[in-house]
């Protein structure tokens, strides 16, 4: 409980290093580290994932942060913790811990969530030990760790108090000002107030979400009337959808649809998971009744509740499936009503109102948040941010978990107040030793994809491929050349993804074969020899061709086979 | 002027068919018909594209809607009308006008958009004949056909009263109710009073972008004063977006940076076309004077102001290209100003950011349209939607330009004023003869993809095969059977867009061959002999060794040489 005694040796440093999350929203992973330069001891604070779109990144299952850096200094590396349950920050576990084999810490709740997911990729359960919250310590190297309850949109997420002999850093995690947050621990101004006190902060690492939202963040409380109105007004089925992990929403949701004398059915697997965890973690307490989709079927519309997920249009998402048609033996019709319970997170929105649509298409009413009524967010406003600030009172504000522009915001917040305060993203190294930030090093920093079961660097060219493929088409061109140099036959070609016709609608692969094969037939043998010069030729005029016919310039893959003189 | 005073004929019947912009923002396509069933006669009105995104049409070019049902009935066509020059209603004709061939009616701003279309697609300028508005009248078969001047977001677009013998429709167009619009014709009560009073309204086609927003459309003209005062708060250079085609925003934002005592500056083609086309057509006077991007180099940047395009983030338009870097020259620095005089249209939010964080990090200042004191929408909101509806007063609505969610909304509002009105979605053919709409027929539409050159189907298989291809990767497989049946060599593998490694750091292609060759050594001669067969057996080792590899199922194409025997 009580502080670290040890003071800084001369020529140490504490230094701090986003591998993700400061730059972008998603994929949170940060270092610390403290010792000589280039000796530092270091902790990991979450490894999360970010979510592929077809954008950028077709095909491709999660997206994490290049932690090489990390890899490269593995004897270094004393431990990892992860401030709460969410993908964002804990999603990257179970793929890449095998790559650092340290001891994880979380407290129950997450730690159930993170147990989980070891378990269903082979990985060892025990990895992970809970931490009870401050005034328990943990000691890695030379860090004191405290966990902090804070109020977020998920059970048990704590900010991290790190203690090192250059001073106290808070890590504020994801969190928001909630006195009153329906389940898990309220947020308490008197415990930041005391560890102000108990040691000056050097530096907070601050959420910066929302630091475009100038009014101060509401309770997830104040949803608990309007949804009880707005359901016992509606008549027909009502299904509302909500973030699978905020479990206060699903029972606000749940005790709502209970009150309006409903039956509760959860639909979604990621649902049950949390409620599951919230029972198993002691967390939750008193989850109104619910029954499953088989005893659902045999209650009458009006009587009848859904909570499901993919509140973001997710395809395989149970909202997805009911705006689709039967799901589960469950059907939305005429006159039932469907609830956002949420907010469409930016670049979901074509996937959403996807589902609107089908909803409108069955005559079903749809309702979103109203400007919050219906959803409140669970991350620090404007004003909420600069009442922490004010509270720790640190020498330097670090904002963390945000594109660029709110980092430069929280940056701006921040020296209005009189804090010193940098923009660091990831990859930039600050060292936090003296009284204001000073950028030490650049490190290379990057993503890393989850591409079915292999792991791909974001950089390596392989989804560059693939959306070139998706722009392009594809053009097989295979060609066997005979014992003397000579082609056998005639060029074949197989297209994928290209208009089959052409100029007057002459057949594409016919075409391209022709003009391949008149290619060869007055190739010399000086090309015919050179697979690298005929591959080439063969590609130039493959390109050529399929530019005058449809206008596009496909990728090209060219097999030549020569039969050797046996 | 006068109305038609053919009196319709028993058994004879007005309809309405949209192919193209009922259940869907974009490429819109009306058709009107009237006479005996199945030979009534025909008009168009307006054929626009929508715009493709990498999920639903990757590499696509524009999208248009089917129009296979009118060229199977092309004797019956009489006349195309474009009511306005937005891409939505004007860009298809370049694309589709030769399978129609039909004189085009615009006015003349859009006329002059249009022919300078036709003349970049080889087509013939004359196709586009230029309209003055009412009183003018085009007769076209049965059908008399007035512009009636609106006011929108671009010059000259107009609504289409359509006599016909079994009544007057009012075809709306886009429009606003905006009585100040700075560029163009405002909007005049006592024009569609008059409409109502020379002949009562049987239908009224309706806009429906807009029907959400509760509040009344604000005009053009209120953003003078926000913007100038903007503008001459900035110190750096200035930079503002908006959609090219307002003509109206252009003038106000460059009379705004001229009052502040700016050189102007507009960069993008699309917008120097816009204003050329302006002058043109005598739509547009006294644009305040503007320099080229090369004189613009010469300004120093607190007495500049570029107005550019790229609104939407567009990876190529002016906005991108500055965030990127330099560009013709010009280049963004810390303390200068960027400016959204725009809003973002959904989905476009991922692009819009990526240039929004680019500019952050150079340190420009973002301001947003600020829910409205920079930019108004074109569109009629809710209660302007009412008054129109109370200003004609005609016996039957009919929801167009809008998704489903959009019609729907709007049938309620109509049928709160007790006007009948219908959800008709593309494809819908409605019989307007009697007293309320009815469906007549369901009509198999779709759309029509133009990718590089060629127009495909979007359900012919090409698009989805390149969807498949983004998401799954390539492999080739080629084999040589000799005249034995016996194969000749190994099995040849390439990949595209595949990870190179498996499990355990396996070479993914080579682990393909040794197993696809170990298949083919074992394979009896009847699997050797038969192509389907043996193509068949050998996509299954490749999906089944790629799903236990990289766990992923990528496109195989396989190519099976065989050499006969000479």
């Amino acid at each position: 409980m009580a502080p670290t005694k040890t003071a800084a040796k001369p020529g140490e440093r504490l230094i701090y290093l986003p591998l993700g999350g400061a730059g972008e929203i998603g994929m949170n992973a940060y270092v610390y580290g403290y010792g000589f330069p280039g000796k530092e001891r270091l902790i990991l604070v979450d490894l999360g994932v970010a979510f592929p779109d077809m954008d950028s990144s077709p095909g491709v299952d999660l997206i994490m942060a290049d932690i090489s850096w990390l890899t490269a200094r593995l004897d270094r590396l004393e431990a990892i913790f992860i401030t709460h349950g969410h993908e964002d920050h804990l999603g990257g576990l179970p793929h890449l811990w095998s790559q650092l084999k340290k001891p994880v810490y979380a407290r129950a709740f997450t730690a159930t969530l993170g147990r989980l997911k070891m378990e269903e990729a082979g990985l060892a359960r025990d990895a992970i030990r809970t931490v009870k919250p401050r005034p328990e310590v943990i000691t890695a190297g030379p860090f004191e760790v405290q966990f902090i309850p804070v109020s977020h949109s998920i059970p048990e997420s704590a900010a991290l108090v790190i203690d090192t002999p250059a001073g106290r850093i808070v890590h504020s995690g994801d969190f928001k000002v909630d006195r009153n947050p329906i389940v898990g621990e309220p947020w308490d101004d008197a415990v930041f107030e005391a560890i102000a006190a108990e040691r000056p902060i050097k530096a907070l690492m601050c959420d910066s979400t929302n630091v475009f939202s100038p009014l101060p963040g509401r309770s997830e409380s104040t949803l608990g009337v309007p949804l009880a109105e707005l359901i016992a007004s509606c008549s027909g089925m009502v299904v509302a959808t909500t973030f699978a992990s905020n479990v206060a929403r699903l029972k606000t949701l749940a005790e709502a649809g209970r009150a309006a004398g409903r039956t509760v059915c959860l639909l979604g697997r990621a649902m049950k998971r949390m409620i599951l965890a919230g029972e198993e973690s002691g967390v939750l307490q008193g989850f109104p009744r619910h029954v499953s989709p088989e005893d659902a079927v045999e209650v009458s519309r009006k009587n009848l509740m859904l909570i499901v997920t993919g509140s973001q249009g997710e395809r395989r998402a149970a909202s997805a499936q009911l705006a689709r048609g039967k799901y589960l033996g469950l059907e939305m019709k005429e006159g039932d009503t469907f609830l956002f319970s949420s907010r469409t997170i930016p670049g979901n929105e074509r996937d959403v109102l996807k589902v609107v649509n089908a909803f409108s298409e069955k005559g079903v009413n749809i309702v979103d948040e109203q400007g919050g009524k219906y959803h409140v967010s669970g991350h620090a406003n404007r004003p909420d941010l600069e009442h922490i600030h004010r509270l720790l009172l640190p020498d330097m504000v670090v904002p963390m978990h945000g594109e660029h522009r709110h980092l430069r915001e929280h940056v701006k917040v921040a020296n209005e107040a009189g804090i010193a305060a940098i923009v660091a993203t990831n990859g930039t190294m600050l060292n936090l030793t003296g009284e204001v930030p000073v950028v030490a090093e650049r490190v290379e920093t990057g993503r890393i994809y989850l591409d079915g079961t292999a792991l791909v660097g974001a950089l390596d060219g392989v989804i560059r491929d693939r959306i070139r493929l998706a722009l392009n088409g594809h053009i097989t061109v295979t060609l066997i050349v005979d014992e003397d140099g000579e082609a056998l036959g005639e060029p074949w070609v197989d297209t994928m993804g290209l208009p089959p016709t052409g100029r007057g609608g002459r057949d594409l692969a016919e075409t391209l074969e022709g003009d391949l094969g008149e290619f060869v037939a007055g190739a010399g043998r000086k090309v015919m020899a050179d697979d690298d010069k005929l591959e080439e030729a063969l590609k130039r005029v493959v390109r050529q061709v399929t530019m005058e016919e449809i206008g596009k310039k496909p990728e090209v893959i060219v097999v030549i086979s020569r039969l050797s003189a046996e």
